[in-house]
């Protein structure tokens, strides 16, 4: 634990939805709407689970994101209701997995100022490196007033291991040079310190269940409560 | 006009839909099949016009793409039927609007031919710039077979100026060194030859309204019938 050398590290990448900015529990609440408007319609069906697997067989097509969830849940109403959901309803319930288009994206608490210091310290480049949908998330970026601290935004459609490699290699750098800090142990932390580079861990509240992998100890992963405790190390 | 000087071009970068392989036509069919689902619930209005507001007015937050179409389709259906299509029709709407993200992507007769005979003669090296969706244009680009082909892929929101000089910086090379292929004079032709780079023009038979642009005669602008005539420039 601990171990991150920072004279090692150029690039400090950050994840976005529920490291920057809240996002899963703007998802929770809508899933919790949606179950209210659905559970009429679901013959005693456990909603939840099953939209999760709706939205699991959906990946390998439509990915992580917004519209993706919006999909899933008219699937959804439409297989559990048997097609007997009405159309009033279905109406709610576009428009509640919408909204979510306008998520406002406003920093967590230090934020804001812990990115600047770094900024402005100048010592690394700083980078947004988040899976979703490519608008969506630009979007977020820009509401976020966080935009013009990154030299670099990449969202990508996965954070698998090679998708690590791709991103350092746009960046001009080995994953060693790579610090990634995040509240997904599974997408932010993983696959970096198995190639050699670090990680900063933040877990949130939420954790979508898809997000889940076991957490380990490693001598270059470090944990913290807040965001701001990351400048304690860097 | 033809005055493509090919000394100066470094990067050879090509739209992907309906410049590579069919994608309007299957969107279009989709349309029809809708159109005869929907018709029964719209009170005599206008499906196709309608439609195109939905769609343009789901541009900013929702941008190009299939995910985005989808969820269009289910908006304006609800919209227009004011809440009384059956959900039974709308099941069939979402499937038929689902099913694009199957589009087979295979090339268009001479473009697997042609783009391999650009790679392997070293001259350029060649890209993939397109709008949409980013994880449903990596699996078009995929299924395609033509993936290895492109030095670079970038899916983007958008294709404006600024995204072109976007595209150059990842590249490392100026816009006047960047040859662009496609079929919308709007998005493909129009930015790049007013950065000063070229375009080589081929107009596909369906066109999206969105997309319409009217065409202008420029001498770094070329326009071919198919798509293995960009040889004969290059």
């Amino acid at each position: 634990m601990s171990n991150i050398v920072k004279e090692n590290i150029r690039v400090i990448a950050f994840d976005a939805d529920d490291t920057l900015w809240d996002n899963q529990s703007l998802y929770d609440e809508a899933e919790k709407n949606y179950g209210q408007l659905l559970a009429p319609y679901t013959f005693g069906q456990d909603i939840s689970s099953t939209l999760f697997k709706v939205e699991s067989s959906n990946m390998p097509l439509m990915g992580y994101g917004t519209k993706a969830f919006v999909i899933s849940l008219m699937q959804n109403a439409l297989e559990m209701s048997h097609d007997t959901i009405p159309a009033s309803v279905l109406h709610k319930i576009l428009n509640i997995g919408t909204s979510l288009l306008n998520n406002p994206a406003t920093p967590f608490p230090g934020v804001r100022e812990t990115l600047t210091t770094l900024y402005d310290s100048g010592r690394y480049k700083l980078a947004c490196f988040t899976k979703g949908e490519l608008l969506d998330q630009e979007n977020k970026c820009r509401r976020s007033g966080l935009y013009h601290l990154f030299h670099h935004i990449e969202i990508t459609s996965d954070k698998s291991e090679q998708d690590y490699i791709n991103l350092c290699t746009k960046l001009g750098i080995n994953p060693s040079e790579l610090l990634m800090v995040g509240n997904s142990f599974k997408s932010d932390i993983h696959p970096i310190v198995t190639l050699g580079g670090y990680g900063i861990y933040i877990p949130y509240k939420r954790m979508w269940q898809y997000e889940h992998l076991e957490e380990y100890e490693h001598d270059h992963v470090i944990q913290v409560q807040q965001f701001s405790d990351i400048l304690q190390y860097l």
